[in-house]
């Protein structure tokens, strides 16, 4: 037996030929990345034809998240370059996961948000990882602003998406799925908030493809239809949508994920929250996976731009789609039906679960 | 480039050669096993010596618990033996594990639960993957009593951890780290509380050592105080802990722990829930790893059983300690700090973070 054979090596070792040499084989990680590519063969079955569609799930990452591909990049690299704290203005995710990595480092971590309206269940995974939580008397943007300007306070690393280093440690995702199926897909559909996500996979399957010559797929953005700048063509106000983690109307990665769509003569799709929270439910009780709104965008996309355009999916195509965290960042969506009261009697209880059965 | 070579395949693919023939090599997969073993440093340190500490992370699991390896085992067996319906009693990581499954196989899941005294969000995942939830009048043990006979409904298959399918499918985590490490720890910790996962660890460690003559570890079997009835040694009523997975006085593996413990010259230790909060901080905070409660447990006794009888761990010996479920599982153990307001001011929020690194 050789030693490491199977265990996660995390994605600085895993990937280290892909990544910047800085950082590239650092010993940072807590076994991120290497997620599972489950096929969903309801969804498959759905549209019919011999179309095959997987999910890349990255609700299997240590903090939940797929945040974590680049934050163990991120922080490596603001270790190497001397930082003692990272800092980011960030509600979920990001924050959850600069907290785990900051701790793993034996570096401070500072959160910045936006005063009032916070709910502290979201901020539960950065507090037990000792982050120091700092609200900003402004919104959201004021708190983003205060992190740029950080950027020159010398011990402080700034770890949000305008970080470079975040976008190579998420590309690694399109190295593992070519890897496992062999070849890209013909479409992969994943949600867009940030667009940093998209930016990331589509530099991902260029280099695996100039690499290994497995193919380019064609992306599908898929934005909540009220929070849809790249639907709609620019900035919107007011962002809004059950999908908490897209819930953006100036993405940060606007003219990469532009790129990213029109390069791979990809597209965007708008859903609504109800067909969102429908491939949430899909997924769950049907595919065995429970995910969290915002990644279940990228199924619900998958459905509206199948029904709009099929041509885009070929009878034969291989379509993936990311889904980008755990239904357990976000239980609190979970409608649980009031339980029916039984008598503690097996004759009665058999009756129920026959009838159950016959339910379906 | 080769299909599947770097996907996780599922502990029947991974796993095939070592599990019983009627469901090696089955699809059905999550993609759960091959969870990462983190190396803990600072756990280490605080041990001293050239002692090294690993984490077996379950909670990267798809449904964030050890329990889907057991499970995917037992709901496979289930649909080859004809069931159109599996059942369990739990209230947590078995009835959202058995969920998902079922789910994934296509076939109905019931859960049950004692009347009243059950918090909903507990019950959030086996709720979204679309089990059915049955409280049962009585107790935890009438609702027990109630799957048991069950068996003989004929449609249904009881997936409880009286079924043997269960143990098979734990056991892999052994072969895995043995396979990590290139040989087997010195000592293994893990939470006991229903005792099937020290049962399966031990199984596995004996089945990977006639095979590849990886060595074998001192199991440590780690309770609750107020729920530690191998300690005590035998059955407690009332059990008390803030670790509710392993809340239970009366373990259905009661005779098969004792032997794991015997023959493998290891031992039980009890640590009160303090030390348990404070092992789930210090994996939190300082090794970047969020568990829930109850796996936290196996650190806690770690630590006790280091004061108590340090020759257990000669200087040179490799630990490892199984971590069952995501800390995500249980946020509410989670105190949140109230966040300090600051102007939204750059030169203000520098000299803050400047403050927070020159704290450590």
């Amino acid at each position: 037996m050789s030693p490491g054979a199977s265990s996660r090596a995390g994605v600085l070792r895993r990937h280290r030929d892909v990544l910047p040499p800085e950082v590239a084989g650092a010993a940072l990680s807590l076994g991120e990345g290497d997620t599972p590519l489950v096929e969903l063969p309801g969804a498959a079955r759905r549209l019919g034809g011999g179309r095959k569609v997987f999910a890349k799930f990255e609700g299997a990452n240590p903090t939940g998240s797929f945040k974590d591909r680049g934050m163990v990049v991120a922080v490596a690299a603001a270790a190497r370059g001397g930082a003692k704290c990272v800092v980011c203005a960030s509600t979920g995710n990001t924050s959850a996961s600069a907290a785990a990595y900051a701790a793993r480092a034996g570096m401070a971590c500072a959160v910045l948000i936006p005063a009032g309206k916070i709910a502290s269940g979201k901020l539960a995974q950065a507090a037990v990882h000792g982050a120091r939580i700092m609200q900003v008397d402004g919104d959201f943007d004021d708190a983003m602003s205060a992190v740029r300007e950080m950027e020159s306070a010398g011990d402080a690393a700034v770890v949000n998406s305008i970080n470079p280093m975040r976008i190579q440690g998420q590309k690694t995702a399109s190295f593992e799925i070519a890897e496992a199926l062999g070849r890209a897909p013909d479409v992969h559909c994943l949600p867009v908030g940030n667009a940093g996500n998209i930016t990331a996979y589509w530099l991902g399957y260029r280099e695996a493809h100039a690499r290994d010559g497995c193919g380019l797929p064609k992306m599908l953005g898929c934005q909540a239809a009220g929070a849809a700048p790249f639907v709609k063509g620019g900035p919107v106000r007011n962002a809004e949508t059950v999908a908490t983690a897209i819930r953006i109307g100036n993405p940060q990665s606007f003219q990469s994920a532009l790129d990213a769509a029109r390069e791979s003569g990809g597209r965007f799709a708008a859903v609504s929250d109800d067909l969102i929270l429908a491939a949430q439910g899909f997924l769950a009780a049907r595919e065995g996976i429970f995910c969290e709104p915002a990644s279940a965008a990228s199924l619900a996309g998958l459905w509206a731009e199948f029904e709009r355009a099929p041509e885009f999916f070929p009878e034969e195509c291989v379509i993936v789609c990311t889904l980008t965290g755990h239904g357990l960042k976000d239980p609190d969506i979970v409608k649980i039906p009031k339980p029916e009261i039984h008598p503690a009697n097996p004759d009665a209880l058999k009756k129920a679960l026959e009838k159950i059965v016959s339910d379906g």
